[in-house]
């Protein structure tokens, strides 16, 4: 893509990551909180992140980015974890939504739609 | 609100602000990227808050925090400014957009609208 010659300059290609890059740092928790909380079971990393696959490439996040998104969910108390053994591999650490993080997410979905309603004001120039 | 002993417990609280928080700044600059770009004359930052706000409160911006945005968009070529004196105060920076920050707008605004898009299909559980 870098070395199409239609493309927008170099500058314009590299802001345009630096928003995705934003965009995505304060949307990652919310999909992810929201994934484990509609899950009907525990699930381990790489099923959390063929879940967020599985809802197109809006949202390019890689696996090695979810477990710190994971770990940080867990110290808010918002999902618990559990390691159990695998037959095929090393153990799993399953992950399940806490009743805290199920409010969360209630608040967490919110702000997402005041935030979003917002945007599209701004840019589509609808006054509220 | 803080008082109000209805709320969720303080740390859901802190939790959400911190979403918000981490929304916003993704949003901010193409927010007032968009403000500078449609507006049909140069704007100073007074005026720019007050756009912002005619478009309510989803996106709480102190007027304090615009300026870094918009130090940063002129950093970045995207708008350009031109101080004036005022006959009522001290002098005011007028921004404008560049060519550049037009066609920036129109990468970040396809940018926002895939962030959207696969961050309502998570929360709706709709698979692409």
């Amino acid at each position: 893509m870098l070395d199409d010659p239609d493309i927008a300059a170099p500058g314009l290609e590299a802001g345009v990551r630096k928003l995705q890059k934003e965009l995505s740092s304060g949307v990652v928790s919310l999909a992810l909180l929201a994934l484990v909380a509609r899950a009907g079971e525990p699930l381990y990393g790489y099923q959390i992140a063929k879940e967020l696959d599985s809802f197109g490439e809006g949202l390019p996040v890689k696996q090695g980015t979810l477990y710190p998104v994971l770990r940080s969910l867990e110290s808010a108390g918002l999902v618990s974890s559990l390691v159990e053994p695998s037959v095929s591999g090393p153990p799993r650490r399953y992950y399940s939504v806490t009743e805290e993080g199920r409010q969360a997410l209630t608040l967490w979905q919110g702000a997402w739609v005041r935030t979003r309603e917002f945007v599209d004001a701004v840019l589509e120039g609808h006054r509220g």
